[in-house]
This record gives structure tokens, sequence and C-alpha cells, in this order.
């Protein structure tokens, strides 16, 4: 699929991905998508990621059920990003239970976390 | 410092940067930096990032003149991404003349160019 082949996928094979809630414009996380995770995305219409810890694909909620649907995919000018512009199920898109990863906001030298669990992990994750 | 203790500088020294008009909520960029690039970026309260093709530090718009003032900053939950909100001198963040580097949007297996260009880039460029 050509529209794959220009991204450059250099010789790790990834690019970063940003994940934006489409409606309230907020930055929900940073993740990784190898040329597979990408096609699966865009396919599924659901966040496909590569999760490096775990070394294989990660589809975004297959734990969680917090499934990331993707609305819209942008690529940058060098073509090692992307963008995806999500509605984010539940809200909730970092497994601390917090709407985005980055809940953290550096005030006076230290790092605050200034942004609400919303639901227990241990509860996001008990039956699955 | 301590703050800057708390990102994991894993094996290349890096994390990745985003970002944000802190206005618009448009995510403009996404690059890289090392712990001088975000100490510089703090201190400066500009963005500094490493130039991976340069391999050097970058104080965004040192040629363009297009800096971005940093009014927050944010840590994601594995810390190795931070998000900068910012206000973009100019409106345009993109080397082409554009604000954003997302200028490309997926349609129907195509990237199409759905942004305007704001400024010729041999203006911007010109006379630096």
């Amino acid at each position: 699929m050509s529209w794959l082949d220009e991204v450059p996928w250099g010789k790790d094979g990834m690019i970063t991905a940003v994940a934006q809630d489409a409606a309230s414009g907020r930055i929900l996380m940073v993740a990784w998508m190898n040329r597979e995770a990408l096609e699966q995305t865009v396919a599924r219409k659901q966040a496909v990621y590569w999760s490096r810890s775990r070394k294989r694909l990660w589809h975004k909620g297959e734990e969680s059920g917090h499934v990331q649907k993707v609305l819209e995919v942008r690529l940058d000018c060098d073509a090692d990003a992307v963008l995806l512009k999500v509605e984010q199920v539940a809200g909730i898109a970092c497994h601390t239970g917090r709407e985005s990863c980055f809940f953290r906001k550096l005030e006076d030298g230290r790092w605050m976390s200034t942004d609400p669990v919303l639901k227990d992990p241990k509860l996001i994750y008990k039956d699955r």
C-alpha cells in the first residue's frame, strides 16, 4: 500500500504515534508504531501500537476495554510521526486510571500530579 | 536537579517531545530531547530540542525566528515523553511554512495536504 511506503521505516522500523482526544484536544499518550501497527490502526479504525516492553502489537484497550476509536490520521513533514485523533472509550487512556498519561506538570522544579484518577486501576484490569 | 533525574534517560539518552499550541490545542510538532535540551527548555522558557540530523542542540526558531515560548511542561506516566504547551511565534512551527508539521491527513488511502502554507519558506529563511 503506497501510503504506508511514504513512511521511511528507518533502521528500527518505528515511528512515534501521538493520540489526541478529538473532542477535548487533550494529548492522551505517546506510543510507537511499526508498519503493521499503522496498517492495522487504519484498517480497524482503532489504535494499534507496538509495545516495546512486550515486543508485540498492542491493540490499545485489549485488556482494559479502553480502546481508542480513530477518527483521523495525520503524518508529519518528515513522515516519522503520526497523530491520531481519537474518541477515547471511557475517557481513560492511562493505565493509572487517568484521562491522559501526561498527568504530571512541572511546577517549581517538581513534577506535580495534577489530574484525578477516574477509576482505580485494580478495577480496570481485575476481570481481564 | 532532581526533576531531571526522574526521567530514565535510557540507552540513547532521548525522550520524545510533543509541542502543542496552548491556545488552539493544535499539535505543532514532535521532536527529541536529551537531558540538556530539557534543562535548557525549562531554564529559557523556550523550546530547545536535540536535532538528530544535525547532532546538536536545536533552539527551535534559531534560524526562522519562530521560537516556541513554553508555558507548561508535562511528563507522561513512564517518563519517556514530555508535552510542551507553547505559544508559537508567528503561528508557524513547520519548516514548510505551515502552522503544524502534521499537515497531511490520510484520506482514502492517500496522504492529502490539508493545511495552507502561511509563509514561503524562502522568505522565512532568506536572511538567516
